[in-house]
């Protein structure tokens, strides 16, 4: 069984090229007892890698700072270059509450692991979304904007003082961002064509903050090595808006400029319950019930005995 | 916990109308110790109720014993009109093996209950699927041919002597085919039109019988209290034959002839990976592996500590 409570991490790591790198980051959590190891999902492309695991509230805090220690160690933001927006070798550390926790936790241990990160590895750190000390620093892309190269500057501002941490940006691994949130979806999708400015235009159209899609963020990017271009996305609500409405949305704005899309994929984990979503609303299986689902139902059925 | 082993039972009931009928008979289950009700599906056009439930093999076995002698105390097949295709009161009686269970304790299973209601109910019963004695008798639609009405002819032929049970109908229970299964899916897709030919085009071209989609039944059916009509299936093996697959034939299928899908229906329960996979061939996510899930994952990294 696992723990209880149980909390999620999802540390975004600024390398997705180097395997040695990689691999050695993923071991941080894989050998770190308490933790389990959940998935290992790196993007040349965008230059990063998402490790996600999960635990007791007191052996996430510990790992996350370990591993973020180990990402100091190699990771270099001077010589960094990725489609991806970033501004620290340990990007984002945000804590999600899993079965037993309560966003309270997760916010609690954003700031003590905030707090120990900025004393103790000299990285300015800013608490984001649910863990936020300001509004306007709920929003990770608002926080990140200017990226690593800007932040010298940017820590100059009185309005961009860190939650923790020195005012000076780290030389090699810049500032952090450490949060508190509900699980959300990085989705991504592809499209059949080199034509980055289409991406950026439907990244544009769908994203909250231009009017679009409600806790829908996007940012289109090129895939070199692919010779295609990508709608990238975080999800921050996939009750609010779907990933059916989300797919078909794209789907529609690429046809209008007969584009088709090449396929699609999910960074990370995904709830479950995102995926049936999709395949109800597909289906137009307009009064299919949670519990005509088998499994569902039998635990239902059992489970309370 | 669920019981170990665990069978489930899916009984098809020759009554869609009659309320009282409908919730004396789900009772008969609901009481019963030791096995749990899933689900109960009434459908006032097929006048046919499915009822789901699931325990131990002995349980289970009983359970469906008196099932049967409910049935046949409370509906009449000499009355019944529905568009679905019957021959009994009870009129198929599936085990299906859930965790820990084998086709074997279903086969076995069939048999015990097949032989006990053939010999205190007076009804003669065709073992079919995975239970049948002779390969013409695994199709359920080729025993069900003629339906109730000509049974009293169909059981003077030798090649359609029960495999327990008297050689003659009962007076209004009819026949009944007990068998062993896997998971199948009740899969209904309900056309906007009222064109009855439309809908029974569709089912001869996507059911397997006619060259269609492997392990696809079709049938269509008017549903005249909404003056839809439907194409109404059992699929068999949703692993070759995927709701995706089904749903989007039917579409293109529909779209030929200028008419849109209304709405589907799953009738009863669907295994839960069923519809995993539409979100999955939906969203065009290639390379998404089942531990992507973050449920599923948690469930296999701490449940084997």
């Amino acid at each position: 069984m696992p723990p209880h409570p149980l909390i999620e991490c999802v540390p975004n790591l600024s390398d997705g090229r180097n395997s040695t790198n990689i691999e050695k980051l993923a071991q941080v959590i894989e050998q770190h007892d308490g933790v389990a190891l959940l998935n290992v999902d790196s993007d040349f492309d965008h230059h990063r890698t998402v490790i996600t695991f999960a635990g007791t509230p007191e052996a996430v805090g510990e790992a996350a700072f370990q591993l973020t220690q180990a990402a100091v160690e190699c990771i270099d933001l001077n010589t960094h270059q990725g489609v991806h927006p970033r501004m620290g070798a340990l990007d984002v550390l945000p804590f999600v509450p899993l079965d037993g926790a309560t966003m309270e936790d997760c916010i609690q241990l954003a700031n003590q692991v905030g707090k120990r990160i900025g004393a103790s590895l000299k990285i300015p750190v800013y608490l984001y979304e649910a863990a936020a000390t300001k509004p306007e620093r709920q929003n990770l892309a608002h926080i990140r904007q200017g990226q690593f190269e800007q932040f010298s500057e940017k820590l100059q501002e009185t309005e961009w003082q860190p939650d923790y941490g020195p005012t000076q940006r780290h030389p090699t691994a810049g500032v952090l961002a450490v949060g508190a949130r509900q699980p959300l979806i990085a989705f991504n999708v592809n499209l059949n064509t080199n034509d980055l400015e289409l991406a950026k235009e439907i990244a544009k159209q769908i994203r909250h903050s231009n009017g679009g899609l409600p806790h829908v963020k996007a940012l289109g990017f090129p895939l070199l090595h692919r010779g295609l271009v990508q709608v990238s996305m975080n999800m921050t609500n996939y009750h609010s808006t779907s990933l059916f409405q989300v797919f078909e949305s794209i789907e529609k704005l690429a046809a209008d400029a007969g584009v088709t899309i090449a396929e699609s994929e999910i960074v990370g984990l995904t709830p479950r319950q995102a995926l049936l979503d999709v395949g109800k609303s597909y289906l137009k299986l307009a009064t299919l019930t949670d519990s005509q689902v088998l499994e569902t139902r039998i635990e239902e059925v059992f489970d309370h005995d």
